[in-house]
């Protein structure tokens, strides 16, 4: 696992031994680097050293598309109660924020990305939140891989997520859950008809709506500056 | 843990050599019982053995209270990246499906309920969730309880939040995330005031509004029947 | 004008002449009532007067289906403009509260429903607010009736709302605004999509949550009792 | 009521008789322009004439500070039922669009804006809006002039709105309607107490979240884009 040097505004995502130039000085990072230490540029300047949490993963991976946002992952991972020893089947990795929060939950995770330089960076971002041995990335279409023993979990934020819905009964183990992010009405329609259609049970699409407050003192208000639609989210069980 | 015992509409939750008494007969658990089995009552009628899963926590849990909705429990999730490993402080257990549901993504948690009764609920909760190893229910108020070593996470359904808030930076470890549930709008604005007040990073306080969508044969609209508030959610991290 | 007769809770939507049996006895509207006065019953119990305003058609007018709610036709008339010596073509009549509100403030509208029984209804309604000289309900299918004068708003709140948008370049008068209600998300694409097709600026479909604010005691926060979608709005101009 | 001159995406609001130099040539409004005709530049460029109507009232009239936006400019009608002949108490008027609305919609507004400069402009608008003779825009504070005949609405979009409802059951004639917006929760539940305490019934107060829809090829969500808090609005009768 990769670990974070912070100071004030600078935070710098870094493996143990790496070395890197910043406006502060020469960093290197001691092998044996730990949480709450700090750590000296060659111009003597310190450097706390922090082990990655969720939310670096979605502020410091490096990304292949708009990663999924932490609500949205905790939303997912609170309607489906990711958590230890679960066994996933993950589609549309993409930059791997979702693979990589289900791996630190302890669940072990086969995650398919169809390009294969997607890929490659999600297996790095995989390293550096250290899941790799958690999160398998595998370069391919999901729907040709269905083939798989039953999993707990079912994620998929792909545009023919509701292809794969079609055999969720099968890929599912009793009671296991279904996650489906979808951009668009038409999409989240059709993964929830499917859905249905295959006998999942308590399917039910949901959107949501974020905002900030805004606190000052002349007094509270949800904030002027609007949150805008990330994706609609469709969560069924396997009876 | 417990296993629920499933058909139809009737979910039983059920310790291993519990017994129940249900209009289709009665109901032995084995002591082996495993999921996916089939247990039949003396009547000759099956239930599948399923596993918990996070969810289950919130519809099978005994109640002391309204429990913490999935949506806000992986709200917390996703903006703390609650994780194997991470030790929690948490205070105002309550039913306990906040707590449970770290519990089973591998977190330490350590929970503080001032009603005993309560927490003793709260402790039978954990039993039933299997992980009362990894959830310390404690009776009591954690404000008077606040000699713990830093932990990664801090997380409040108290009144009083903004009274522990203020010794956030020193609970925290570096990097440590707060999260805050409060009801109210001025809960929120003192907790989010108080959390700036002691040197906390990226305070936000965040409202949710989740909404479920209906599709039927005349078209695609977001549910009639409105969803409320439960709370806003004040996060931020120790830098 | 019918006039409401009022005592506390007691709300009486009544006629100049017309007598009601009440529990606090029979109360008759003088000819020459008029607002602020005080009439009495039998018993000489006292309800005041008062004129109808826009919200007493939403809560008083005889019901033929759902009626449009005030947030809906305030968002209509802010977004259209709707004024004095406007003149308005209107489809799907229904209870007509969005007519009487248009005719209320001054404008000429002519508007359609299919049902003739409603059509009944809306025209009593008409008189109970007083406009049923400015609003000429007709029974009928609007789509067999678009040779009319150019108008300067056109509202819809029908089914096949789309098929009248064809027509709403050749409807409207420059600068001209069109409306249309629905509830449903298809039929909302599709009224936008003709929209734009034939030319109209500004097309752009809305959606309202609007929430109740809870203050009590214990302090501020939305309802948590929510409030349900009703429609999308589409709004448009012609150049 | 001065007139809006349009080609493409030029709009330009015109005193009849007044002269533009554009980029297309000049322009000279005729002291008998009518809605519907065209007007060339002196290099032949046609503008086809338009009368104003509300929502231009919001594009193009001078700006002293942000103007009420039109969905609460409509929501406040929608609550309110202003219509013709009646009679409306209006403070903080600021750009006037609230004050035209409700002047295009037949009522007769006295507005008070304490500043003077700002008063200058607003009475500007209102004859531009031709709604001079129904918009009486008085320089001075709304909280000293309260010895005003029973109005039948009462609008206030200022910082002591609180002030002014004290006295609302005294200003408002029997079903009269009060709007207040507050961009802030304490404004608003200031508001709402003060309302309850001199005996208004029926108070509310509503936050309003309205978003744009996007429909495109690959599907319909809501726009990602996001639209922020505006204010919230109480509103409340006298019985």
């Amino acid at each position: 696992m990769a670990l974070l040097l912070v100071r004030d505004d600078r935070e710098y995502l870094l493996e143990r031994g790496e070395r890197l130039e910043t406006d502060l000085g020469i960093l290197e990072v001691p092998e044996d680097a730990a949480a709450g230490e700090v750590v000296t540029t060659h111009l003597d300047e310190g450097f706390t050293v922090r082990e990655l949490r969720g939310p670096d993963c979605f502020n410091h991976f490096e990304r292949t598309g708009a990663p999924m946002m932490p609500r949205d992952v905790g939303l997912i991972m609170g309607h489906t109660g990711v958590s230890e020893s679960d066994t996933v089947l993950d589609a549309g990795t993409g930059t791997g924020v979702l693979a990589a929060y289900m791996g630190r939950a302890g669940a072990d995770v086969i995650t398919y990305e169809q390009d294969a330089e997607f890929a490659d960076v999600a297996r790095e971002n995989m390293e550096l939140a250290g899941v790799d041995e958690q999160v398998d990335v595998r370069t391919g279409d999901v729907t040709e891989n269905l083939d798989v023993g039953p999993v707990d979990v079912l994620t998929l934020d792909t545009e023919d997520a509701a292809t794969v819905v079609e055999h969720a009964a099968d890929l599912l183990t009793p009671g296991g859950c279904l996650a489906v992010y979808s951009p668009f009405v038409e999409q989240a329609r059709e993964v929830a008809r499917t859905a249905r259609g295959v006998g999942l049970e308590g399917v039910e699409t949901l959107e949501t709506i974020q905002r900030e407050m805004d606190f000052d003192d002349r007094g509270s208000r949800p904030s002027t500056a609007g949150v805008g639609h990330t994706g609609f989210l469709t969560f069924a069980r396997r009876e």
